[in-house]
């Protein structure tokens, strides 16, 4: 099977009212610019990169300009070293100038490594957590770059680590019966009202969720507290509540009002200031332990997260495969995330359609932590085979491929 | 005098062979993404943004997007408080996520704002570096945006600094007359053969520079060694002599090639591994010491120069105002520097035009070193007014403007 022709989509949502605000991001448009693979079958590669709606156009463009060296190109021949054909797109010399490896271009890289591994899993016609497990060690490093992380992860090392997982992987496969249990995001958006917030614990409750999120960083923090407060109230003493100020702080004003946060006891407060913050991070979470700090949405790459993690400025890292250069990058993240110590609670651009997959190879196959998946329902119409949760937990996928296929 | 209207150019530039060449930028065609702001009078602000061409389209569109809101601003007074415009344009809340502060949409922002201060600088009928110094501490700083910042640089202590430095200005302000020493980048890209090397030194030598840049980072460390070895036999033991890696090394190579590069007696190692890798700067800062870590023309904002300073992972700060957001962040990092205790030696992504003014300001009004300013002559014949070195030195310039206009 190979690739005769890349297409590029540019995908945009309508929303409900409010949903998806937070206080940055504050009338975002759910948007993915798509690369779609096609090949000599019928079968087609997908691959998403997940905007706020202005500038998908862009890097809808930039996958044109990045993608041209896959036609032509067999699948298996390309997965089989794809850590080489990753570097090469990401190092496009002179493309790379407009990072290197963040932004538009980055995104773009991210929608054609996405739309590689979709196609390789469906022309082996397995979903892609099962054909992630069935990779030999060898295999998966193969299809990574860990060039820049050799000071913290070599090849040899990142294969040892995933042989010394493999003893445990029928103990973890118990994953596969159970579910990947999932967290509510939808309850708190920052332009909710106070009533809709109680509305919306109340149903997620009801539909099996034990743990939730809610936007803070309101210009007056007195709204935040207010609002933590409803949902502390309305979901228990029991609940898992996270706290997410979306990079709205300054370094001393997250750590005045994460210490006063701290009264409904939250699990973790994520993205406290802004995202390439190493040291500014690190101060916060040195702060406010033992509350945690989780960041990732907008880490761009595995050297700054690198940093991130020999700073031991996250307590938790929220790589997203479709912000970061898909599931090579992800998965090299992950490993290095392992290797250091640090769980791995991904962000879902893709609303949980790929990271489902993620969450059970990183799991089972790197021995990562079984925590939870954010799950976000608002795009479920659009795609073929929607994540479902039942009774707080994701279903496992049984399709083929990354579940990424949308309606037209 | 207020802003009609915005003019976008994406202008691509002839080369010589091997010209611009680097270890990772093996064929680089120099580009700018030009934003004009006409006028209600004869007079246009002219912004650049520098890439290596590919891709500069999308800069191009980047610019359209984000300058709609300047339609019908007077200049004086969206300069009066400038700051702010710039956080409001830095900060849309969609365009946001494809960085934020980074990538293509971050290089829109330098196009835009270096408009802006050139526009400003025509209407007062100055050069911009007089422009710059004519204004009392509290308008320049009300010219920048601080946010992020305060854990090391408040609004006040930035005041204090400016305001601390006006006793030595007088003194300062000698290099009006000397000119400010430039240094040759020229003689030594990467694809340049030994001999063509050996030619440019002699003829840069003649020309009164004293002081040199070679690229290195070839696959042979060996070719390194031979090359650093030529040019420091041609230009003498007295002259200054850097060498650039461009990205090339991981840290466990640069470690061992820069000690190797030792016996050539360089004055800095600029760019020694990934742009992003904070500690990776650090360790090789550290190791290679009394030779100096120079880097900063890939690092894209305030905050990752904040953790770079922090770290002190950086001798010598590489800032570039035709890649981070134009004027009003290179004074901001400037000004971070400078109380951190670190000098700024600018990369000329605009090929000294700018910088010439800049590197004068932060002299004689900062109290910054009156080090060198790194001269590249390649695109002389497209500037109205090119920078002018004579005996080694940069001319003042006394254009009104920042002196950006291109030619037709």
């Amino acid at each position: 099977m190979y690739i005769q022709s890349v297409e590029v989509l540019d995908k945009r949502f309508k929303m409900g009212e409010g949903a998806g605000s937070d206080a940055t991001h504050t009338n975002p448009q759910y948007s993915y610019a798509v690369c779609v693979l096609k090949t000599n079958t019928s079968i087609e590669g997908i691959g998403l990169a997940f905007t706020l709606g202005a500038g998908n156009d862009l890097v809808c463009k930039a996958i044109h300009y990045l993608s041209v060296k896959l036609k032509g190109v067999e699948i298996e021949a390309l997965m089989a070293d794809f850590g080489t054909a990753y570097r090469q797109l990401a190092d496009e010399p002179s493309l790379r100038w407009l990072g290197p490896h963040k932004g538009v271009v980055h995104l773009a890289l991210a929608a054609i490594v996405n739309a590689c591994y979709d196609l390789w899993a469906k022309s082996r016609r397995v979903p892609l957590w099962k054909l992630l497990l069935d990779l030999s060690p060898e295999e998966l490093v193969n299809t990574l770059d860990l060039s820049y992380l050799e000071d913290e992860l070599t090849r040899a090392q990142a294969i040892d680590l995933l042989k010394g997982e493999l003893a445990g992987r029928s103990r973890r496969s118990e994953v596969l019966t159970t579910g990947y249990r999932g967290y509510d995001t939808s309850v708190g958006w920052f332009n909710f009202s106070d009533e809709l917030i109680v509305e919306k614990t109340k149903q997620a409750l009801d539909k099996g969720f034990t743990a939730f999120k809610l936007k803070v960083g309101s210009d007056d923090p007195l709204r935040d507290l207010r609002r933590a407060a409803l949902i502390r109230q309305t979901a228990g003493d029991a609940a898992t509540i996270m706290l997410d100020a979306n990079q709205k702080w300054n370094v001393p004003r997250a750590l005045d009002i994460c210490q006063r946060l701290g009264s409904i006891n939250p699990y973790w407060i994520e993205e406290p200031t802004h995202p390439d913050d190493v040291f500014g991070h690190r101060a916060i979470a040195r702060a406010i332990a033992p509350f945690k700090v989780a960041t990732g949405e907008h880490i761009p790459n595995k050297v700054i997260f690198k940093n991130f993690l020999q700073a031991k400025a996250m307590d938790f890292c929220q790589v997203d495969a479709v912000r970061v250069g898909g599931v090579s990058e992800f998965l090299t993240i992950s490993l290095l995330s392992k290797k250091l110590g640090i769980p791995v609670v991904p962000h879902v651009g893709d609303m949980g359609q790929i990271h489902q997959h993620l969450v059970l190879f990183n799991h089972i196959g790197m021995g990562h932590e079984n925590l939870f998946l954010e799950y976000i329902p608002h795009l479920r119409p659009y795609f073929v085979h929607p994540a479902t949760i039942v009774d707080g937990f994701y279903q496992v996928p049984q399709e083929i491929g990354s579940s990424s296929d949308l309606k037209i």
